[in-house]
């Protein structure tokens, strides 16, 4: 077999190129290829999607406003559902760092749906006849249908997965809390100990922690909503039929059940990649406080015999291939990492939401990826963190009492009864001395029934 | 004079400790200021005008309760009032960075309020009658007071100052939209020739930027409205009195006119500062788009006469001391190192943000800070630039228009009518051969007027 | 076929699980699988190998301290030099967000090298007699192997791959720096006309900024070398026999021929991941300068009609989907968006960083899969930029030279001869009136010869 | 009085102006008092002692050249020095957030030296006979001489304050380790029991962190020393005697005694803030390390009893308004702030250090203000770090040996004798009876010699 039989020869404005005989993507997918060999990493699935989406959308919408005939318009949106349903995967191969603005990532789906859509056609049809820029691509421009599917794909995957996911995870803490509440142990401020409180607060304050978190995405995300299909290369609807904006989104809708609508200004929309921006933002908010919430939860439950051991982590694997019979908690700590990667994700967007110039902002491709992958880890991460660690933890009654009854913190109750100052010198003796507030109050004899009464953890609480 | 002349000495559960003879604070103050030498800085006025305002809201909520006798509130509350209006400030005098949750900050306002209330009641009293801890933090601690006070100063500051700079700046942007709209320039995308546009269009693409983080900041703030007043140490309201905390928050309100409320969940509101965080994400996420403009609104002023020089700004002052007659656009760059220095206090504040443990935050005092100095930084540089920068920019019609009829991106109109192929030659062309779209038309006889009429800017605007 | 067809019984502490029958890997693996299921990324190749490498060069130690015998020695070693290879990658099934440490890494290496290990001495036996933690891990920890392999797999990519990379970027800009020191242009600063100089000045200065950040990261990079193999969990050595450390070392500078070393000291090896988090804020030193440099050449690239113009560069792909004829800047803004995504990956390692506690940091496998990821990216980000920008970059001389003599910077050269404040004033004159310099001068009768000779652009360079 | 009395009217290129009648700065720094009122901050005392330093090394440099009178240049020197020495803090008036790239904080210097000068030469004369620009500035630009001073004044405050602060907080965790090597307790990892080790280890490992970042703060900032005196302003050495760079640079050695060189490459000088990026990285990694050694030195001395309670830090003062007798981590939580900031700040550098466009990074004011501040609390915050905490660190040997002997991983030793399979049962048997491994042990009659003799924490360290 000769070279000629593995690619036929394809041609653009720079020329001619070989495209693997059987691809069907062309020849601005393959330059692509040749270009950028960097990662080795492709869009994900949901992204591919959403251009399937997009490019249905738009032949339907074309078809309506009598600029595409039929035939062809049929056979666009026949491939396009074949990439939505992931049938084409393959055949998207360009590398996430790609051409700025996803230039390439946009002709990569154009010239699949093209071909996809020739053989469709008719099978016996040289690949070509239908134009992936003409007919694929009419009534659009990269810069406002990859910008277009970056939010689309990134709403199903908050609405569909990493919301109802932190849901589910609120749901869990919450009942935590309500299984907890009988526990009294030692508050700890500065990590030294503080005046008592119930194990089933702390999880309330997590829960509680989740809850706003969860309010918060809900309203951060709500710009992705805004798509300016139609603004073309730069918002000013050039080569667009005056219709074509909110038909196409409508059909979007259609397609997504999800409330897709018009910018405010088109032109924002297109400078700016202000929705990822803002949902970032939101997505580090949220790994800021799933680290403080993994991180105490291993401090509570760390030992078994040389830490706090207040609670205990389900055992999901062995922790060590030298220590034996130790077991880590290692979901907690997964979820750490994948918090500290999201941050580092989020800092990677906003840098490149700094590049913006002029009408567009070209890291998109980057942005894309970046903003997808943050919501698929982080939504694994929460699902994997509720039902292997958190639905699981135990409560160890019996020690949290122990270390209440030991804390010098006490000595606060005292305060209200004697001043600061005399309550001070309690508490410092019962330090010096290596002995309970109690056991001093009693050496002074100063334990009245009073002072007993409110040194009760009950009153405290 | 002897050196007892100028100190007096003050006594807490570490011993004694020389305190200035004429300092309203006291010893555990003055241990604070041996302790931290570190910047020079002290806590901004706002946040002193904050503590007092918790202070005198919880006097008034102490008398009302009959905890604290009338003659000893009425003075924490006079006091608290010259505290308020800044008659004190030099009697402010901890490092911002300081022990952990501020107590030295919250002990500084406190032994300020006593000695000066003391004084108050009656000049001849020794100091210390009214006392720091028992009168005038009384149902109070460092951890919710201080808390409270940070979140108090921010909204005070982001209601009356960085906000209604925002809504200028969006007004003023808005303004130079409708009287950029006649001038027709030339899009760039990639920084390239892209189809035409009006220099409106861009500045409406400002405005809504702005508008839309307007929105976004009234939103993120909003949860610093729960102040968790009462909880004192951990939540838990220990040596609190149940009616306590809604009376000092309606308190507050009453004293700031603002609608603080009670946390969802006290322990929440004192496990994190969720607040600042999240408010300092969106100060970011207006930092990322202040960028992008001001860098925008540079590019397209470069020049005079190297540059695009699209617009024109007003001068302010010399540029250069080198370079005679220079005019650089100072506010813009002014800016732009301001939204620098932001999104490093949100990488500051996030970072301080992981590291809460267990019940409390102990990064307070370096998120209080940077939080108002973000808040204010921002501020002055909005209002600046609005002031002494966009409201002065003049659009230059005849260079864009110029520069805009030699853009090889009109060759788009042709598209629609020959097809993405055959109007990739003649772009090609253009560019090979440095003519004009038209002129390589009227090379090839194809400028009919089918085609000259395509290619007037107007259709494509 | 049943069940007990497609898998085998394994056991570990926790109790009994299923293994795909024909997985070289065992119980632990399989219980990594199944915990983590979040990003669907696997250690890469590098990691793998090294990792490989402490596994054979751990056999060989302990063959010759005669702590192995040569049966089982040699079989592991043969097996270790498979996974070194890459001839069991497939069988490498971790997801990189897992357990705290590497834990499930290193059984992963541990079992898929017992395993083919037994397989190699006696096919013929039952999977299990060498055993992954008794024999494969033996005098090992993962906290001290993952760690080494993690180090020597970037010191490999980095001396293989990224150095050499960009000493040839460092050339190639030092050879353009020459080419283009011929052509003359205006200086700019403020993005405003300044003092001119020669586009090989400006090269020359990317040129030096490649080479100083090549010799930090050479500088930076050489605490990868220190590696505390048989340091086991913590760095006491426990279990491990004393001239383990060494030796094993030496072994692994064997197979590398990489100058690996022992640490300064063992317990700041195991506490920290120092080594990683240093390289990583020299990757982003260079990708906050190849931000620079890929951002400037953009702006000297831009037009080729609507910008500045002054170089040309390569054109490698088609730039719009619905602008015919467009070419964009691909290469360096695919540069761009590489840069961006390494300087969040440094916070997301930094994060990382802050979370070590006591004996080790157990981000460990985030850290070390984002670690060889930015040198992978970043490798062939610069490589790409190198062939296929930056050689092929033309400066457009005629621009340069018209751009320079408008520019009013000129007025510079008089400062020394009339002094700053009159040499103002006619640059202001020529701004003004819209002329040059050297009209201004005429029109003044200033033009001396003098003047004349100190406007010589050569004068100024 | 009239408003005349106050003032006096100055004149630049943009018209008249008031300057307050005894100022000495003029009328381009009190345009830039006017334009920037950002954040009341003025630049630090070390970058103004720089600037006096680069002053008064031109003038004699220009003497030298024969550019400048000497009775010019004379006055000149003698005003720099009185800038040098602090006598004029308070003429410099400009805010830190201001021009690009310095200008308005040359000219404030170049203002008060000419004035301050002229006053000198002769105090009838009025003000103005010296020129700012003409006769102070001589030879120089913004972007070469402030550029040079932020280098300046770094160096010097490193050189002499932070790495000597460093050095000495190395040497007393040194001695910490040394006086804590008899001291035996449990190893932890994933805050889980792990095998014994000493507390002196711990320490060790802390101790080489601090020498490891001092050698690389020493490497990173030795590019600090390359300053482009000289290159005015872009690099060119337009308007510049041949032989200034080298003179002026060697004045500025004798001035500072310390190895200032020229540039390997001006223009990359000019360029770029390399130098001040570089030596933030390394501040930033300094400050997640110092974030890691303060988060386990609180964690160890966390209690007094509801925590680990290994170590016993110096109490400095009392720790809670409400909980009497609490005494707080204080310099610990004051260094981790400190940290946290300087990360932010880092950020901001880097984010300033991507907004480099062609010549100069106009960025510069906020880079220098950062850089110093940086240096500045981090060198305080390590000095009382020291004093007031580590020298006073006591390591409590008798909880520590408890908690070691509780520690179920003293079954490490038992896995080389009976094998890891057998050992992990052994381990997890006592884990679930909450007993310790030596009475699993006894039960079942397998603590022979060899065992015990092995389970010696001797034996493991």
């Amino acid at each position: 077999m000769t070279l000629s039989d593995n690619f036929r020869i394809e041609k653009d404005t720079l020329g001619t190129i070989k495209v693997p005989k059987n691809a069907y993507y062309g020849a601005q997918t393959q330059r692509a290829i040749e270009n950028f060999q960097i990662s080795g990493k492709r869009m994900p699935r949901s992204i591919i999607r959403a251009q399937g989406i997009v490019k249905a959308a738009a032949a339907t919408t074309n078809m309506d406003l009598e600029l595409l005939p039929h035939s062809i318009g049929d056979a666009i949106i026949q491939a396009s559902k074949e990439v939505i349903n992931g049938k084409w995967d393959d055949q998207f191969v360009v590398d996430i760092y790609q051409a700025g603005a996803g230039t390439s990532q946009n002709m990569n789906t154009n010239e699949v749906v093209a071909n996809r859509a020739t053989e469709l056609l008719d099978p016996s049809l040289d690949l070509g006849r239908i134009h992936p820029n003409d007919h694929v691509n009419m009534n659009q421009s990269t810069n406002d249908t990859f910008h277009a599917s970056m939010q689309i794909a990134a709403m199903e995957n908050l609405v569909h997965k990493l919301l109802p996911a932190l849901r589910i995870l609120y749901k869990e803490l919450d009942k935590k809390a309500t299984e907890f509440m009988p526990i009294v142990k030692a508050g700890r401020t500065h990590l030294h100990d503080a005046v008592p409180m119930r194990l089933g607060q702390e999880f309330a304050g997590y829960a509680e922690t989740i809850q706003s978190l969860i309010q918060q995405l809900e309203h951060s995300s709500d710009k992705l909503y805004e798509i300016g299909l139609g603004g073309t290369a730069i918002g000013t609807k050039a080569n667009t039929h005056p219709d074509y904006p909110l038909k196409v989104i409508t059909e979007v809708c259609n397609q997504t059940s999800l409330p897709f609508r018009q910018p405010n200004n088109i032109f924002e929309f297109m400078q700016n990649t202000g929705a990822p921006i803002r949902v970032m933002t939101t997505l580090k908010e949220l790994s800021v406080h799933l680290i403080k919430i993994t991180s105490d939860l291993r401090l509570l439950a760390s030992g078994p015999r040389t830490g706090l051991a207040e609670i205990t982590l389900p055992s999901v694997q062995p922790g060590s291939t030298i220590m034996p019979g130790k077991v880590n908690p290692a979901i907690l700590e997964m979820t750490h990492m994948v918090c500290c990667q999201v941050i580092g994700f989020e800092a990677a967007v906003s840098t490149a939401g700094t590049a913006s110039q002029l009408e567009i902002n070209v890291m998109m491709p980057m942005i894309a990826y970046t903003l997808i992958e943050s919501i698929d880890i982080m939504y694994n991460a929460v699902s994997t963190l509720t039902t292997k660690c958190i639905i699981g933890i135990q409560g160890n009654e019996k020690i949290c009492k122990q270390r209440m009854e030991s804390s010098l913190a006490l000595v606060t109750a005292l305060s209200p009864i004697m001043g600061y100052d005399r309550a001070s010198q309690i508490g410092k003796e019962a330090d010096d001395k290596d002995i309970t507030i109690k056991e001093v109050l009693k050496q002074k004899n100063l334990l009245t029934p009073e002072i007993e009464k409110a040194m009760e953890p009950k009153g405290l609480i």
